[in-house]
């Protein structure tokens, strides 16, 4: 049974997140993920407290490093900013960091917040943020 | 001998970190955190490596939570910005959500990057963006 659930929400996400990739997408992506836990809530909790907890962080880990990452290199080819593979690394981290300690704390308030109240404020904080980030990053020369 | 060495890293983080409360110095505390662990390595991956690891952790979580809500406290206040307490509690997770990414990969690699270039990097996406995002979010009333 937990076999099962875990097949079907690693599926789901999967094909709820693959399209959700560019720059801009990013906050579709996280959206998506916000959402899935709420419209899944029993079968999510069912395997968050079971022995593979760790195989869905791992999941939604992965999920968040792999949008976030996509939309840092989409941000840096649209804007014909050029900096380091480190650099790419660096940030993917920086924001994957975010992502994550927002859907963590997300998940251990057991979804009580306002998804829309989550992603809006995200992106005060980080819509500008990436694109800045890289062009200082790349006068710099890194 | 681990509830000594637990009270020596927790007392000497304590009184490392109580000045380094303003605005401009969340860099010089996130400085101490990451040399502290270098400076008291055996020390340090013995209580990692031991019961007491998620003292620890908590430890440092509510350092680097007090480090970055001060600084951001901090940056309203200079620069007069008014925005609701939580505002200042989103932003204080935000961004102490990246302390405690950087600081638990940090760990995981066993010390082995740069402070410096990992503080550095810190700058390049932090410095702007707490001021940057205060302004947004009390343009937008919140």
């Amino acid at each position: 049974m937990a076999d099962l659930c875990r097949q079907t929400i690693f599926c789901d996400l999967a094909s709820t997140l693959q399209d959700n990739t560019g720059y801009d997408q990013w906050v579709d992506g996280f959206r998506s993920i916000l959402y899935y836990g709420r419209a899944n809530r029993k079968m999510f909790f069912h395997i968050f407290f079971s022995d593979y907890r760790s195989s869905l962080m791992t999941a939604l880990d992965e999920y968040s490093h792999n949008i976030i990452r996509k939309a840092i290199r989409r941000c840096a080819d649209d804007s014909r900013i050029s900096v380091s593979s480190e650099t790419i690394n660096f940030m993917s981290d920086f924001y994957y960091f975010v992502f994550i300690g927002v859907i963590r704390q997300d998940i251990s308030t057991r979804f009580s917040s306002d998804p829309e109240q989550i992603l809006a404020g995200c992106q005060v904080t980080m819509e500008s943020s990436i694109q800045k980030s890289l062009m200082k990053f790349a006068a710099a020369g890194k």
